[in-house]
C-alpha cells in the first residue's frame, strides 16, 4: 500500500498543518470544523468527496469515531525543488536530483526511485500529467526508497529546469547515440533527465539541456529498459563524484 | 509470445534435426513417421503430448493440413556453454558470460537478458531448476534480446563453474559489501554470477568464486533490484575492457 489511512478531525487538522500530502480527503457534511478542514484541503489541491455515513464506515473499513472525516495519506515522500536543494546544501553535496519526462510504468518509477536512492540523489522530478502514478506498485518496486527519497510533482518540466539552472545546476539530457557517459563530465551540481520508454526525452526539453549524454552500447536490441540506463547513468554519476 | 507453432511432418522433421529447442511435441499417432519424430523429440528430452484430432485443431487454432504433428518452438536463443565459448572466440572477444543463480521474476530475468547483450555478454546461464520461466513476459522484458543472446539451461551451476575455469574465465559474483566494482579490475575472461531477488549468490557459488564485488551504495534503501545491479556491472565490465 502507498497510502496511509487517518480520520478524526483532529489528526487531519495535524497532516494538513504538516503539508503532508493529502491524496483524498472523505467527507459527511457534519459540522463546521469538517467544513473548514475540507476547504483548507481543497485550497492545498486535495480532491474533497462528500460521502453518506454508510460509505464512510465502508472506506474506514471498521467502527471507528471518525467525526465525519478520513483521508488518504501518501506515503510517498512529496517536496518541492526547494526541499532537495536545501536537503544537498545540509549534507555538503552538490546537488543530484533525477527527472522522469514521462516514464509511464509504474515499475519503471518505483525502480529508478530505488537506484536513485541508492545512489545518492537528492530528489525526482515527475510531471504532473503524463507520468506513471506513485502508486503502490512504483511503491513496491521501489522497495520503499521512495519513502526515503523526495518527490516533486510539477506541473511544468521546462520551467523547472530554468529554476534548477539558476540554482547552478547542469541539465543532463539521457539520450541514445550521445557521447559516452564515462566520456562526459558529469560532475558538479545536476540534473539528470530520464524520457519515456518508448521515445526518450522530449524535445521541449532536450533543447533546453547542458549536456545529452548516451551509454555505450553493442548488440543488436535498439534500447536499454529506462530504469536499467537510470541505474547505469546514476551510477557513472557516483563513480565520477567520488573520482 | 516465446513460443512459435510449427505443424506438419516435415517442418518438424527439419526442426529436430537443426536440434531447435521444442518446448512441447503434439501428435495425433496415426503414422509411421509421426511416430518416429515423436520418438526422436523424445529422446531429446521434448515432451510429446498424444491428443485427438479436435484437441489438435484447437492448439493449432485454424483448419490446416497437420498430418497429425504440431510442435510449440521456444523463440529463446537455447545453446551451450561451448556455444557461448565458441562465439567469443569468433568475435575476437574475452568471453563475458552471464549466470543468473536463482534470479525468480521473468521481468528480472528478460530485463537482465536486455542489458546483457546490449553490453555485449556472450551468453546467459541459468539452471534448469529454481529459475524463473523463459516465457512470454521474460521475452517481453527482454525487448528481443532473448532472441539475439544464447542461453544455457544446465542442471548444476557449480560444474559449469568448473568447465569455465577450466576455458580460462574468471568467476565474478555480485556481492554486497565486497569491494567496490569500479575499483575490482574486471578485464579479461570473466563470468559474472548474479544471485537471487532475496538471497544473492548462494553459498555453494561464492565459495567457487575468484572474484567478489559490489556496487558502492549510498542511501538508506537496503539494496538495489538485482536487473539494476546486473546492469550497472555490466556497464562497469564493458567500460574497463573499453579502457
Amino acid at each position: 500500500m502507498a497510502e496511509d489511512l487517518i480520520y478524526g478531525i483532529n489528526p487531519i487538522k495535524e497532516a494538513i498543518n504538516a503539508k503532508r500530502d493529502l491524496d483524498k480527503l472523505y467527507v459527511v457534511k457534519s459540522s463546521q470544523a469538517v467544513t473548514n478542514l475540507a476547504n483548507k484541503a481543497k485550497a492545498m489541491g486535495t480532491p474533497v468527496i462528500a460521502v453518506d455515513e454508510r460509505r464512510m464506515d465502508q472506506i474506514i473499513g471498521e467502527k471507528v469515531v471518525h467525526q465525519g472525516i478520513c483521508a488518504l495519506v501518501s506515503q510517498v515522500n512529496y517536496c518541492d525543488v526547494t526541499d532537495m536543494l536545501a536537503l544537498a546544501k545540509e549534507k555538503g553535496e552538490d546537488p543530484l536530483i533525477v527527472i522522469l519526462d514521462g516514464v509511464q510504468d509504474p515499475h519503471n518509477l518505483g525502480a529508478i526511485a530505488r537506484s536513485a536512492e541508492i545512489m545518492g540523489a537528492h530528489g525526482i522530478i515527475v510531471p504532473k500529467r503524463g507520468s506513471a502514478p506513485l502508486s503502490g506498485t512504483a511503491m513496491k518496486a521501489s522497495a520503499g526508497a521512495l519513502n526515503h527519497i523526495g518527490v516533486a510533482r510539477v506541473p511544468n518540466l521546462a520551467s523547472v529546469l530554468d529554476v534548477l539552472k539558476n540554482n547552478g545546476l547542469w541539465i543532463a539530457a539521457a539520450d541514445m547515440g550521445c557521447p559516452d557517459c564515462d566520456k562526459t563530465n558529469l560532475t558538479g551540481p545536476l540534473a539528470l533527465c530520464m524520457g519515456s520508454e518508448g521515445d526518450g526525452v522530449s524535445r521541449l526539453l532536450l533543447e533546453r539541456c547542458d549536456i545529452k549524454t548516451g551509454i555505450p552500447m553493442q548488440g543488436r536490441t535498439e534500447s536499454l529498459n529506462v530504469s536499467a540506463a537510470a541505474a547505469i547513468l546514476l551510477y557513472e554519476i557516483a563513480r565520477q563524484r567520488r573520482g
